[in-house]
């Protein structure tokens, strides 16, 4: 018979905030200045744990290569130099994306990790969204796991979400809480619903028992609209606070990180252990041709 | 720059019927009375497609496995003897759920394809749930995906929905439609919020740009409330009707299974063709200790 599992919460949680910021392509100075003011009052508020979106440095709406070849920055650039001093004298963990010119001349879809002790994470987005392919060259490492104070943190980006397959892995290797910096386009949907993206991250979330805290962009760009949908959701997979679709702010919420160790979801269930991998090397051994099977 | 991607929906549909049913565990004839008049019904309002909860002869709440051996049927017993002669007669085609004794005698939580050509598939659920880990032996073959005149039509069971690598299984091997017979026992949720299960649907869907079908039961069983959370939704994640929570009858819907077959989400994006095998392997390869690991 399915019960509930009584779950004791743990009582040490930790403050994340993500920043839904109005950033601009091109404008460099004003988006450094939208995010220095964002952590700082973040940090004020008590952030442990602060979220940037995607490419926060830049802006998305690019007009080509060149004009990307002129705004991306290499990871010690001036970008994460300044989240670097802002980690060390605010005591905050930053997790951000920026456009990011690599040693190898390449540009990438990148997000890092900046805390007191320094850079502790790159990661290259792996899944590159529609133009981006045309920009960015797509990693090809799997997206870290940080052991930091508060809990073992993952980093991925916008899309790379949508692959239960990258979510998966992040969460067998330990992943308390996912942060997702996200540029989410407007899209169409049905008046009553929730935006998709929304729904995938909180299947994500609770499919895991994992806490996401997704920083989502706002305002117009090139005739490019954005969902505005930053969201953090907890390891059951309900968002902490209410949606604040497309509106410019810091959404916060005290996460009892510790809450995604445990797995179990009824007396006889956990959803990690219950995973049967003898049966899905077949998938993964699979291309994806339809081969339709009958009994 | 993300633009949506125009679609030609196709104008040929199929209706899809799941029958929400107030099942009653151990009494076989009135769960078989309440599947002949739910399938007729459908029948008579158009549906080819008609899928049953979980466990439709038997009810769920078993007091034992004694109680489970007094009420499984093989395959060739009386109850999808039944559910053939109905699909022959009413020309659909009929899945649903079975307590299954197997010709090992072993028990199965299993289901069922029956159309007017015959016993198209059998399916025994690979992720048990709960105390269904004391009755029943779990399955540990691939789920069906059967041609049909409608179109690729996969089939697994409840709580094995909610394993990504499964879903994503069907998926590559071209379902257009999943048929998931389900038993979703209530719990507690946030006023406001929709009930987990169903938003794990809804993302398994939209992750892979398929229909899929959910069929649960409804009325209190033993002390067990039931959600009563049958939906269909559509290949972009989205219910296709609003959702009946705990109401006994069935949700009927048109679906235009060939939009499935489209797996774009934007000019330059594609569900399935987007995927990076070659950076899953190391996932399928990892056991589930967690070793973070840092730049």
């Amino acid at each position: 018979m399915p019960e509930a599992v009584t779950r004791v919460m743990s009582e040490v949680t930790t403050r994340v905030g993500c920043a839904q910021l109005a950033l601009a392509v091109g404008d460099g100075p004003g988006n450094a200045a939208q995010i220095r003011l964002a952590v700082n009052r973040a940090a004020d508020a008590g952030a442990k744990v602060i979220v940037l979106p995607e490419l926060a440095n830049t802006g998305y709406a690019f007009d080509d290569r060149r004009e990307l070849a002129s705004l991306a920055e290499a990871v010690d650039g001036p970008t994460v130099t300044e989240w670097l001093e802002l980690a060390r004298g605010l005591d905050v963990t930053i997790v951000g994306g920026i456009a990011e010119r690599g040693d190898d001349g390449r540009f990438y879809n990148s997000a890092v990790m900046a805390d007191p002790e320094g850079l502790r994470a790159r990661y290259r987005k792996a899944h590159l969204w529609n133009t981006e392919k045309g920009l960015f060259t797509a990693g090809d490492e799997r997206p870290p796991v940080v052991a930091t104070s508060f809990g073992r943190i993952a980093i991925m980006i916008c899309y790379d979400v949508e692959f239960s397959e990258w979510v998966r892995d992040v969460a067998l290797r330990g992943a308390d809480l996912l942060c997702l910096p996200v540029n989410w386009p407007l899209y169409p949907r049905p008046a009553t619903e929730r935006p998709a993206e929304i729904v995938r991250v909180q299947a994500a979330a609770s499919s895991n028992r994992m806490f996401i805290a997704a920083a989502d962009r706002t305002s117009e760009e090139r005739g490019q609209d954005w969902l505005g949908g930053t969201v953090i959701v907890d390891a059951d997979g309900f968002p902490t606070t209410a949606l604040q679709l497309g509106r410019a702010g810091t959404v916060m919420a005290d996460l009892p990180l510790a809450d995604a160790r445990r797995k179990a979801i009824s007396v006889g269930n956990d959803v990690l252990a219950d995973r049967r991998p003898e049966l899905y090397q077949a998938v993964v051994d699979d291309g994806s041709q339809a081969r339709p099977g009958t009994i």
